[in-house]
């Protein structure tokens, strides 16, 4: 395939660019002429060719949830979240919910998700059918020690069916004990344990909310109150969120951890998150729509630490686009703290792709155009009147206006979207579907 | 026409809605069925139909630069752009400009745009090809009371041939003394006496960045430097940027005035602003891109103010969407306030139509979809899974992934871009020619 340009990202832009895929592989990217294409029918025009997003943190489950609190906080809007999925969701609702958060991603250009959900199978089968690569981290609860043997036995039952349906080498599993307000210390040790026993990654929600901090510091606050009103057990621990992590001993799983969030860091935070080489997941657009505050813009700069960028739900989003997220926090850290030289379009979108790559530890396979890695591709046309004229494509990407939907998006050598139709599933029934299965749920708003 | 959702800002949704238009103007609004509607051929689907955007600040004749300095700070990115204006650029360069812009604005919904150009009759001839609606404030230069005569002269003749060059009652004139660091105090006065003496509105520049603050308050900081080294007069004025305007008698010219930017504000001039009925231009990306700072919240959210959404240039912002704008702001004023109830996206829509519309004194014929007012219509599909489910139309446009290009685009009942295909000038041989131009100016930067 060809196009007007292509940025590999661990190398120069080249313009006009073409990419041979072999075997589901890159075998070779390079100028037009220099190297033989594949795919001679994708010649993408003035568009531009990268590699396939990476999203870290979704929860595609919630994806039939988009718009329904749009103007509550993050308690508030916590609370109808869970009444929602507790009390009225289906199961058949999260497998449609999957599917459907899947065709938002394909049409996003993104190629990978990290996803966190209670309800795992659900999720691994949306990615099964869509043909999407990723990793369903299986979601665990439990805030009083008294919980932690349930709540053990359940997580084992559902990694073991996770572990057995999943589509291998495109899909795999890991533990999400969710934060540090849902889940006890003994239940984060118990997890870390299993995580080692079985290979798996572990992700935590972290220092998201000044609330959390607030908790975990000083034992105080509006969850510290919800706690106490359900004579759940807390002590005040004296420090951050993050160093409250490294304390139980979870920074110790180095690469193997992922932590979704990490607003409210402090550079202590950031030297131990860097020193244990964790994953830090950033979801600038959630953490802004439910009021939670600006990631510092130091630790987006800091090139010792793994930082990819998330979407989170489109329950609190309401967007699955990576890019959306880019362009997002791109100018809010530039309006924040006044800086523009400090975030370029170029290092933006390395965080996009090789950054989240390196973030869930996939780095040797995705996260870039070089030979011998999965190929898994994004393009995106700049074909219009808004992206006239284009100095830098990835400027354009970054801040210029949101282009259309992804013109290709490829994952191992198989084409899941072209010009914006799925090509892997059937979208107009999914979306019948889906708004049926909505509107129940929007009556009980 | 009709479409699943009609929004005419002035009223509650309504869905599915008609709109009936006679003679370029509104004749009727309702559910469908309970109206006629016009158009048949216009169903629009799963679309929301709303009055056009209203962009209250552009610099079409900027719009080859799109990306011409995307990592530089205000005052180093102000020195490229007139270098480039000034010793590259060639007179057609700017009709192309205008024409690539108002391309852009058509395909973003946009029927109305209120410029601000030194190459006045460049926007005037793009407005008039392009068909839509808008204002060409004559931009004025002239730092040193000694410019005034020469200036005022170069001034007339220029609003001379705007007059007679407009499409009466479709584009109007007025005079942009540019800023307070270009503009002397005698010129501020002299072009005062000369719009109201015309019967024309002003637009200024104002308060845009710490730099300027300092400039009015203190006679400090780098734009004073940069006027004491070419020899310019300058002394403190000991106040704020828009009460040195009031100082000036300025804010006596009422809705005939507007105010670009308004970022470093206080509660005083909040006040100042509100009881001379001014309008205020907020430009969200632009100020964010360059390095700024946050248009306060609570003059967000004041009702007083004569509020509207501008995109400014394509050379700083580096796009010419209103959307793009008003899903900025609401999650930047969110992430920065940390107040998510404050901002509905109903408010926000509200900004981007009506809003402009007052901001600009044209709310009599604008910004609202009600019978007797023009036939300014924007359309945005809802169709694709990013949009499912879609609980509020306007939460969907204000917090969604951004919508493709417009599905429909009408000023004055006539039909300027459908399912984002331009239909009023040749797109494709504008693109050829602006990137031509573009290439020349790059090879420049």
């Amino acid at each position: 395939m060809k196009a007007r340009w292509v940025l590999p990202i661990s190398a120069p832009p080249i313009s006009p660019g073409a990419v041979l895929v072999a075997d589901g592989r890159i075998a070779a990217v390079g100028p037009v002429g220099a190297i033989e294409s594949s795919h001679p029918s994708l010649d993408l025009g003035n568009a531009v060719l990268l590699p396939g997003l990476v999203n870290v943190h979704s929860h595609l489950e919630c994806s039939l949830l988009r718009g329904f609190g749009d103007d509550l906080e993050l308690f508030p809007w916590v609370r109808r979240l869970t009444a929602l999925k507790y009390t009225v969701m289906e199961p058949a609702d999260f497998e449609v919910a999957s599917l459907l958060g899947a065709a938002e991603l394909l049409r996003a250009g993104v190629t990978c998700t990290a996803d966190c959900s209670d309800n795992g199978l659900a999720v691994l089968r949306g990615l099964a059918v869509s043909g999407l690569r990723g990793r369903v981290y299986q979601e665990v609860f439990g805030p009083s020690a008294a919980d932690v043997p349930a709540s053990l036995a359940g997580l084992a039952a559902k990694l073991d069916l996770l572990q057995t349906e999943r589509p291998a080498g495109r899909v795999d599993v890991g533990i999400s004990p969710h934060a540090p307000y849902t889940v006890c210390a003994e239940l984060f040790g118990a997890c870390a344990e299993l995580g080692r026993a079985r290979g798996m990654p572990l992700a935590v929600h972290i220092a998201e909310s000044p609330a959390e901090v607030s908790l975990i510091r000083d034992g105080a606050g509006p969850i510290a109150e919800a706690m106490a009103a359900r004579e759940l057990p807390w002590s005040a621990r004296g420090t951050s969120p993050v160093r409250y992590l490294r304390d139980l001993g979870l920074l110790d799983l180095a690469e193997t951890l992922q932590l979704i969030h990490c607003v409210h860091i402090d550079d202590d935070d950031v030297d131990a998150m860097a020193a244990a080489r964790v994953g830090i997941a950033h979801c600038p657009r959630s953490n802004a729509k439910l009021g939670n505050g600006v990631f510092p813009a130091a630790a987006l700069a800091d090139a010792r630490l793994r930082l990819g960028i998330g979407t989170d739900s489109s329950a609190s989003n309401n967007a699955l686009s990576v890019l959306e997220e880019l362009r997002f926090t791109a100018l809010l850290q530039r309006a924040v703290e006044r800086t523009p030289h400090a975030s370029s379009a170029a290092a933006l979108l390395e965080l996009a792709t090789l950054g989240g790559a390196r973030c869930l530890g996939l780095e040797s396979a995705i996260g870039s155009i070089d030979p011998g890695k999965q190929a898994d591709l994004a393009a995106f046309s700049l074909d219009g009147p808004e992206h006239v004229p284009c100095p830098d494509p990835a400027g354009a990407l970054v801040f210029g206006p949101a282009p259309g939907p992804a013109a290709l998006t490829m994952v191992g050598g198989r084409v899941l979207c072209r010009d914006g139709r799925v090509a892997s599933f059937d979208i107009p029934a999914l979306l019948d579907d889906a708004r049926a299965r909505a509107a129940r749920l929007i009556a009980r708003f």
